[in-house]
Order: C-alpha cells, then sequence, then structure tokens
C-alpha cells in the first residue's frame, strides 16, 4: 500500500497542529467566515510561503465524527477504518483495549416506576456518582464466557467492555437509547445473525444490572447503550511510517484516537502554553507531533462565530512558540469544519497549509477556505492523503517505481 | 474500462509536448519557481487560450520514477502498472520482450581479491568493454530451461533477459546491490516462496560468470543484479486508443516506455530540430505524436536552477515548429516534477496546458505551477485522466450512457 511501501527514515520532524473543527462557513450578514474575520498575522504570513488547498475528510458533503476526521488526518482510510463509539470511549480512558473486544458506550439515564426514561443523561450526575454506579453494575455482572470491564467516563458516561474468553463476539447491534424521553429503552437488537450471541450476552448483562441501579437512586437509573463495536488493532505510525509519534492533547477522546494508533500519549497538558512546553520535552526523542486544539470545534458547535473567531486568534497567537522548535514540515489544519452557522461538524472542505523548505509558495494573503480555494496550490483532496503529502515533503518516502 | 470503451476515430492529431520533470517548486531567494522565471512567450501566449491545471502522477506526495510517470501521461494506473526496472532497461535498448521474461538490470562492478565491492560502476567503464563482459557472460553462461540474453546498455550498465521455456519465473526477488563499497555483493534472495526457482537460476549464473568476469580484467569484474522484473504485456495505445501513436524521444528510456505501449519509435532524433523534423516526417501516417525533451529534468536533477530556466526557454523556443504543424490538440506538461531544490523527482503536481479548439480559455497570464493553481480550468487531478482529457478534447470519445 502507498505510500507506506515508499517511507524511508530522515531526521525530519512534522509538526501537525490541529485546531479541531477549523473550517467555517460564510456568514450571510458578515459576509466572510470564522478564518476569514480573524486576525491571524502568523497564520497569514506562514501560508504565503506554504502550499495551501482543501481536504474533504470522508466525501463532499459529509460530516465526520471525530475518530474518522483524526483517522484520515493521519492517513488512514476513514470509511474502511470506522471505529465504533465505544472504541473510542474507551480508549478514551486509557482503557487497554485486546483485539475481540466487544466495547460499549454507556449513557446512564433515570427511568420512571413503568420503566419510561426521564433523563437521557440523568442530570448529569457528578462523574464520582458514575463512578459509583460502575461499580454497583461490576458486582451485579457475572456472564458466562466473557470478562466484563465496567470503566466511568465522565459525568453520565461510562464504558462497559467485554473480552471474550474463547468465543467470538460480532459486533453489528443497534443502540438501545431511543433518542427520546417518555419512552422505554430500546430492546438490544442484532442487525445481523452473528452478532446474536453477543446480543444474548447483553440482554443477560441488562436483566443482571437493572435491580441493582434502580435500587441505587430515585428516580432510578438504567444504562443507555451505545455504539457497541468490535475492537481491531490499527497498525501504528510507527509500523506505517516509521515514526515516533507523540500526541499533546487536553481532551480524553483524542488522547485515545492517539493510543489506537500507537502514538505515545502526553498527560497532563491543559492549555497550548503546557502543550508547548510537553512538545519542547518531547523534540529530541520524537519526530511526529500531534498538538490538538478543541476550542475551535467547541466554539463552533455553541454556534458562537465570535467566540470560534476568539480560538482561532488564541491558536495563532500560540504557534510561533512551536515554530520556534524548528520542524521540518508544519501542517495546519482541522479534522473537519464545524462552522458557527452549523453548530455541528459539517461536511465543509478544511482549509490547509503545508510549510516545508520545499514547499512551493502559494501567495495567499490570508489562510482561510476562500483564499486556499482560490489561489491554493494543492486543490481540493481527500484529508487522507495529507499524510502523505507531508512525509513526502519531509523527504520520507523514496521514488516510486523505475 | 474507461475512457477506452467510448473510442472513436477521426483525424484529429495530438501533440503531447513532455518536458520531463518540467514541475519545479519556489526557490526561497528568488520567490520564483523555474517555470516563474523562465521567459516563456510561446507557451505564456498558448496558455491564455488553453485549460489549465496540475496533475498529481501517483497520490500526493509520492515522487514517480519515469516509468510510472510517463504511463499516467498515457493513461495508464501507474500502480496497477508499475513496470519493473529491469523491464524498463531492456526496453530502453529495443530488447524484444516476449510474455513471461524475466528481465534484470546488471551493473558492473569491481570487487577485490576478497569479493568486497572496489567501485560499484567498475569506473563507468565504456560501453565497448561493456559489451566485451556481455559476450563473455554469454559464453559462460548455460541454465536449464531458460534461454538467456545478455545485453550492454551503457558505460558499465547492461540488462539480462532470461526467457522460460516451458518453466514459469516468478519476480519478487531482492537486488543483490548493497548499494555500498567495501562490503561484498548480497545474495540472491527470493522475497516470497514463488520466486525461489529463478533465484535458484540466478545463483547458478552467477556461479558461472564470476571466475570468467574475474578473469577479465584487474581488479575483477562482478555483475550486481537489480531490478529484476517479470515482464507483461500491455495493451498499446492503438488497441486502447485507436491512436497510431510515434515517440520522438532522445533518450532509449523513453523510447523503451513508448515500445512497451506499442508506440512506433523514431530513432536517430538527438535535438528538437531533429524531433521537429521526424515528426513532420510522421504527420501524415500518424495521429499523436510523442515529443520528449529531457533537459528540464537532468538540470533540475544538477539542482542548478539557471539552467533549467533556459532548458524550460529552450523548449518554448522550440515549440511553434511544431504548432504550425497544425495539431488539434497540444498538451504541454512533465512526467513529473524534478525541483532544482530538491535535486529529484519529488511529489509535487505537474502544471499542464491543454489547447483545443474547444478548450476553455484559463487566462492564465504566464504558464507556471502557481498559475496553473490560481487560475487553472482543470483543478488538481490524477495524471492518469490526462488521455481522456485529450481524447475528449480531439472529439475522439463518444458519450457515455444513453
Amino acid at each position: 500500500m502507498l505510500p507506506d511501501e515508499l517511507v524511508r527514515q530522515n531526521d525530519c520532524r512534522i509538526l501537525y497542529y490541529i485546531l479541531d473543527g477549523l473550517g467555517g462557513t460564510t456568514d450571510p450578514d458578515r459576509r466572510q467566515t470564522e478564518l476569514e474575520a480573524a486576525r491571524t498575522p502568523v497564520l497569514d504570513e506562514l501560508a504565503a510561503r506554504s502550499e495551501t488547498g482543501l481536504t474533504v475528510p470522508v466525501l463532499p458533503g459529509i460530516a465526520p465524527g471525530s475518530g474518522p476526521g483524526h483517522f484520515a488526518l493521519f492517513g488512514y482510510d476513514p470509511v474502511e477504518n470506522n471505529i465504533g463509539r465505544g472504541v473510542l470511549e474507551a480508549a478514551g480512558i486509557g482503557f487497554g483495549l485486546a483485539e475481540g473486544d466487544l466495547a460499549i458506550r454507556v449513557n446512564f439515564a433515570t427511568v420512571d416506576a413503568e420503566g419510561r426514561i426521564i433523563d437521557r443523561r440523568a442530570g448529569r450526575i457528578r462523574t464520582e456518582e458514575c463512578g459509583r454506579l460502575c461499580a454497583i453494575m461490576r458486582d451485579a455482572i457475572g456472564l458466562e464466557g466473557v470478562e466484563v470491564f465496567v470503566e466511568p467516563v465522565k459525568e453520565h458516561r461510562a464504558a462497559v467492555v467485554l473480552r471474550p474468553d474463547g468465543i467470538e463476539l460480532a459486533d453489528g447491534i443497534a443502540d438501545t437509547d431511543p433518542q427520546a424521553t417518555g419512552v422505554p429503552p430500546l430492546p438490544v437488537e442484532a442487525l445481523r445473525p452473528e452478532a446474536e450471541p453477543a446480543s444474548e450476552l447483553l440482554r443477560t448483562l441488562l436483566e443482571q444490572v437493572t435491580g441493582p441501579l434502580a435500587a441505587a437512586g430515585e428516580p432510578a437509573y438504567y444504562p443507555l447503550l451505545r455504539g457497541i463495536a468490535r475492537f481491531r488493532r490499527y497498525p501504528s505510525l510507527h509500523e506505517r511510517f516509521g515514526l515516533r509519534a507523540v500526541a499533546v492533547a487536553t481532551y480524553p477522546m483524542y488522547k485515545g484516537i492517539s493510543r489506537l494508533l500507537g502514538m505515545d500519549v502526553h498527560e497532563g497538558a491543559t492549555d497550548l502554553a503546557g502543550q508547548l512546553e510537553a512538545v519542547t520535552g518531547y523534540w529530541s526523542s520524537h519526530d511526529f507531533f500531534f498538538v490538538h486544539f478543541k476550542a475551535t470545534d467547541a466554539r463552533g458547535e455553541d454556534g458562537d462565530f465570535d467566540a470560534k473567531v476568539a480560538a482561532i486568534e488564541e491558536a495563532d497567537a500560540a504557534l510561533p512558540g512551536f515554530l520556534e522548535l524548528g520542524p521540518g514540515v508544519v501542517v495546519v489544519t482541522g479534522d473537519h469544519s464545524t462552522p458557527a452557522l452549523v453548530r455541528a461538524h459539517s461536511g465543509h472542505s478544511v482549509p490547509v497549509l503545508l510549510h516545508s523548505p520545499v514547499a512551493r509558495w502559494s501567495g495567499v494573503e490570508t489562510f482561510s477556505e476562500i483564499a486556499c480555494a482560490h489561489r491554493g496550490t494543492l486543490g481540493t483532496f481527500p484529508m487522507m492523503h495529507l499524510m502523505g503529502l507531508a512525509l513526502g515533503h519531509a523527504d520520507r518516502l523514496q521514488k516510486f517505481g523505475a
């Protein structure tokens, strides 16, 4: 598979500066996108001397989740490697998944005496309360042929992992969350025949925990099962590209994705200043640095145009510290677009900037979606090809063919 | 397969004016690419009235060899049809390869008394000396089940072809060239089980020739085996597109690639003036003209920005003679980029100009990578789709579907 088979080693360091949900869209009143409105002197100056373009995370018009977006950024086909929400949740808390595990995201809800859902998030209970409910589940569960792990994540969210011992657990099981209140949870339903054994186990599990969880609160707690997914190991960035990669993110989910791809994961950084300090510490031991900035996505989801502009400006102001470390290749982009106008991940393409000593100078005067479209040197291309571009600019790929 | 199944015949002539390694990148001091720096009045005037864009030979960031680059130019998937170096070398000297032949590039090296390599190119011996060594090999070789051909190429380079008689020879055999001096050649090693029979034959071949070659010089000669590849016949440009194609190149390798794709190959032209004379002679008998200009690539590989600029200007000055013949479609592009800054084939996209009576006028003021990115009408697209575009503009494709 290309470009994997062409990889060669050198000392060139690659910085991935990922502003989550970076791409926006034109606000009809302001006649600008968030990136156009933001004052970004560092990005603008760098973009003029960089290759620029737009990437399509999955397919035009399709909004990716965080999993597919990041998989594409790192050169993994986001459709072939579509990771289940359960796996993402378990990986996010650092749970060591094994090949064949069935991972499930649990939302603790509250239900009335007739078993109808009152609150799908149980009033967003504190994480400590979530831990208590997980312990109750652990005590109640006893299933033949599988080991069961129940771990709190955050607030009402937990992760359940079924580890098979001598049996096979296939996924393809519908969520039991009806996405509504006033109705009972959905039954566990296999969407394909191979998933029937695992479905039967989950039905038994729910029978075992329903009584103890109902007794643990008033109103009664009930676990909604979501994103039921079988884990399979992914080839790491080191195996595929020979990169010694480290992720410096502040949110668990992005650490989890990084762990799934074999990156070392830094713990403890809470903002870009801390992330810079961390990257500086890894500079001599690693050669691929994934810096993840969350606020651009969060403010986009809030629908707050001005706050997203401010987040972009914060990331711009922090960039020089990373550039001073002297990376050979710098990539600034997002894993998808989150326009404030959309208030959610969207299917818009994502602006990208790639700087290296052999970059063509795109000459864009400002780094934005529109400038990248009008004057980009890279055109619009599948996001999963970005890693090949970065490796090529790092001189880390041999020539293909004679 | 599209566009093959849509092909229809007419009299429209297509000129492929290929400047090898045409694409460059921005020199940070000059703030220009080679194409931007070059004075190219002919190309500039033509580009304004032509479709322009950028092509990706293989995948973003991947630098292609000459084989994949040209295969893509002619509409052949460069990954599916990745041609081995041995096949390219044998084809380059006009050797008539047959289906199933195993072709090998040989570099004559010199070795010391302990068999360690002194010079991997034997001091770049003259081609006549290479011919003498080939004759010595021919006399020494006797292998069961295969006919063996040994032909000089140039200086220290030769081609060996094993033609099986009733047996199957699979490739997947490692080079024996250790790419270093002071160490012995590598043993012949099969990279997959099917390649073991051919590997065993090559080990015997090396045993047979080692003594005679050692006796032929002081220090001893030794043949390093590289690019061991099984030949398979490719459908020709005539079979696929109904084109009566002729290649007018000055370098053996490009003639070889053209032969592999069933083109007629002109012999004897040594410069663009001679190539124009040749094309003029073929004008009434052919309808696809592949003119190959090497200097742009060679000067890029030298890392000589100014010399590459001069090569581009030479090609620009020679273009009017070809245009005066009245081709219906003119394509000017390269098989890959060779920026002087990189001193090698690179993974940058390649500027392309396509002129026809129905071309959209891109209005670019100068033909360059940056102008094609900023104002191109074709965008950035896989190089293997260029042939379909040329055929479409030549009105040589029927409508697809009802």
